[in-house]
């Protein structure tokens, strides 16, 4: 029997061609399983799946643990087809939850990193200019029809000659300083290597970066969670950057300690912050988060673009021509 | 009697030694006058005024045409000063009513143009990313303590590859066009001629204009009120620019028919707006502007930044060198 590729309705009916091309000209056999909502996979099937496509529609609606109706039946077969060998998701990040038995079983899985980066950096660069400006004091004068322009100490500084640190140098944190470099921002990447990286004035391995904080300006967190990021902005470092300083996440929640950063808000040591991301997602109703005057919080929505779906599904279409010829998968973890 | 300056103590304070150096080296002589908001000018000094400097901190309060007690006062001598030829002023335009009685007695006035100018590009880049990127949406699920990810249709275009069309090409236009370069916005200026400008992909001159509405994605207005502007967006201009398209307003509120602008914007013919700036400021309490969900209003403050005081007083500074010197000024009007 040939094996199986599931990938949803949604994604054949506009690539639908594309995807038959490959499979044409494939040096090996896959048939496609159309996954939509009201798939009903028989007994035969579910062990010819060999490979399948977790793509964004898939997942839309989903919030962190709590899987939209799509995603709760397209693990409920991913992860008991006994044969699958090959995921591609349309993540960038593979800290899913959901990811974790494909790992743990032995199934190569492929991310979607770069597609989503741009939109993802451009919102941390808005985040940071809306901060950065005073749209948040202007937000709140305008719900309460108050025409109140800044002034004296209220004034934000120029921007020109601030500096950023920036932790991670993937494409999210590159393009964030590509973009704080037009206007005049200097930019600290924080990586595990010391090894120079586009667009950063300078580079620093992660165990450098206390010595770092004392000179930013803005904080940002850009880089992937893993056991030496959790709990990286602890109180202490915190209290390393300068009084008034800002911060961004569009990271993970998990890499601040969220109380300190809540205090440090409050405090005033820091500025203010553009948050996109939360231990708990969603965000708990009584988050002290929700109040901070000085935080702008968007809902791990940094990626939204209408384009990044149809490049999830390019690069679905590269990694399965390369999966079939047996080249390397672009984006394996 | 040696002619007088009239300039603050407030820049006295931060920039007499500079101040003085000029006078001293000067090849005739000029003796200062400080302002203060309790400076009783005499009978016999109010005819030997001969230059003022408004400086930014003096203005500071001023809403429109409603004076700071300090503008009250500087005006009350500079407008009664018989012998005054020469008058500095902090803004970068020359449209303020206060100016008016100035150029018709041939007063000569330079304005500060170019010193807030940066400040003013990144308020209205910032609103442009803002509403771009959905804050406006964002803020206000903040505001009711709900996670409202954007998803489907209310799911924003990827920037790259947008078109902004902007209005004026001086350097608030050019540095907006920089940074929207920076992030793949395409640009096409509007200015009084054709001639290229730096940054800016077309140029086209004001009567033009109708013809590549159609394209924008994005409508800046960053030039000055002038008889050609003033009410240059009306409902037919507006109607002309694609459904879904964005307005920033960084100009003057008189360059736009607010009824058409809040019509547009409810309706959805505009995704949304940033304004900086209104025909009556402070706007009113009751204006519709204030509660449109898709709008962000600043109040006339995007030019706010710190080191624009510094910025003003050199460009004073120089002026004042080349008016002792019979040079021609900078930004003379």
């Amino acid at each position: 029997m040939t094996p199986l590729l599931l990938v949803s309705q949604h994604v054949l009916e506009r690539h639908g061609d594309a995807l038959n091309a490959i499979l044409r000209t494939a040096p090996r056999a896959l048939e496609v399983l159309p996954f939509t909502l009201d798939l009903q996979v028989t007994a035969a099937q579910v062990p010819r799946i060999e490979a399948a496509f977790f793509s964004y529609e898939i997942w839309n609606g989903t919030i962190k643990n709590q899987p939209s109706a799509q995603s709760a039946l397209f693990w409920s077969i991913a992860d008991n087809a006994p044969h699958l060998k090959w995921l591609q998701v349309f993540s960038a990040g593979s800290d899913q939850q959901r990811y974790r038995y494909s790992f743990e079983r032995g199934v190569r899985v492929s991310t979607s990193a770069g597609t989503n980066g741009a939109p993802v950096a451009m919102t941390a660069f808005t985040g940071l200019l809306a901060v950065a400006r005073g749209f948040p004091q202007w937000v709140a004068a305008q719900r309460g029809r108050q025409w109140t322009p800044l002034q004296g100490g209220q004034m934000p500084r120029d921007l020109r000659g601030q500096t950023a640190v920036i932790v991670g140098t993937g494409i999210i944190g590159t393009t964030i300083a590509r973009c704080l470099h037009a206007v005049g921002v200097k930019t600290v990447g924080i990586r595990r290597s010391a090894a120079p990286a586009e667009h950063f004035d300078r580079t620093l391995p992660l165990t450098e970066l206390d010595s770092v904080l004392p000179t930013a300006d803005w904080l940002v967190l850009a880089g992937p969670l893993t056991s030496e990021t959790r709990g990286l902005i602890d109180a202490r470092r915190l209290a390393l950057l300068p009084r008034g300083a800002g911060l961004v996440n569009v990271s993970r929640g998990e890499i601040v300690d969220e109380a300190a950063v809540i205090h440090a808000l409050r405090s005033g040591h820091l500025r203010g912050a553009h948050l996109d991301v939360f231990t708990e997602e969603p965000l708990p109703a009584d988050s002290p988060f929700w109040d901070l005057p000085n935080t702008i919080i968007t809902p791990h929505n940094a990626a939204i673009s209408a384009g990044n779906f149809g490049r999830g599904v390019e690069l679905f279409l590269r990694n399965l021509a390369a999966y079939l010829a047996g080249r390397p998968l672009i984006n394996e973890v």
